[in-house]
């Protein structure tokens, strides 16, 4: 556990907002931890994100935003399939490995995994493992904002979330 | 505190996915809670919302799911600015009073609020009050994607976060 980020000493309204304030802001926006996976014809990667969220249920979507400047961008986009595994309170040194800059094998055999039904890395012991097609891409700024269709769901019955929040891990 | 869902016996992968096993997957993905807020030429208005994520520091961009049967659909569109709120640990009566069917005048009289530079208001407690003004829309089914960007940060230096997972609210 890390210590919890220094945050302004009182209420203080910024106008002009700069990065440094704006990362201060959503480190205090709570998370769910995922490790998105891709397999394909461009090869193997996965990364850890925080930034994936429910769309709508009709039809099943969800989006994962994604930074144009990271190692798993090609394959993610070349590959065009990904799988989102929710991890388990339990999971949190696994969030680290895929957060860090660990080379991709080592990534993946920090974890037990099985391809989906699309090809796609499903982990071990995640809460669910969603099978996902990329629909559509959105730029906006440094990110990749991925519209991603859901084609399987693998669930555990059991288990706590791991949410990242104030910089630090928790379970739930 | 209500009962968790029941989810799937066993590990159990589906294709062609249901919008019910859907919702019950994404129920698994934790999200902070907030409550977002407009007021305008249209109208005050707010909602309850966990599909908020960060996607950008530059410029500093964060995007919220609102589905376009929501009675605060056309005020928020229509005056162009939000401020997103980030509950705080004890603020869960709050999430359900904005998450039901109350009319906007007691959604209101429930908390005390104070606007911010644009005008929009910002709830007393919030972990962190966002203003931003939207800059993108993006049609997803039913749901509307709004790209925002940050025009203002208040926040509060303590406080623990409130987070939803399996349909509960836990204070973290």
């Amino acid at each position: 556990m890390i210590a919890a980020p220094d945050l302004a000493e009182a209420p203080v309204e910024r106008d002009g907002i700069d990065r440094l304030a704006f990362r201060d802001a959503m480190a205090r926006l709570g998370a769910a931890v995922t490790i998105v996976t891709t397999d394909g014809p461009a090869g193997r990667a996965g990364f850890a994100a925080s930034a994936v969220c429910s769309v709508t249920d009709d039809p099943p979507t969800l989006l994962i935003c994604l930074n144009r400047g990271s190692s798993a961008h090609a394959p993610v986009q070349r590959n065009g399939k990904v799988c989102v595994n929710i991890l388990a309170g339990e999971q949190a040194e696994l969030a680290r490995v895929f957060g860090g800059r660990t080379p991709v094998a080592e990534r993946f055999g920090a974890a037990t995994w099985r391809p989906n039904a699309s090809g796609t890395p499903e982990l071990e012991g995640a809460l669910v493992s969603v099978g996902c097609e990329i629909q559509t891409v959105t730029e906006v700024g440094t990110h990749d904002v991925l519209f991603c269709r859901v084609v399987s769901i693998r669930s555990r019955r059991d288990g706590n979330a791991l949410i990242y929040f104030d910089r630090t891990y928790h379970a739930v």
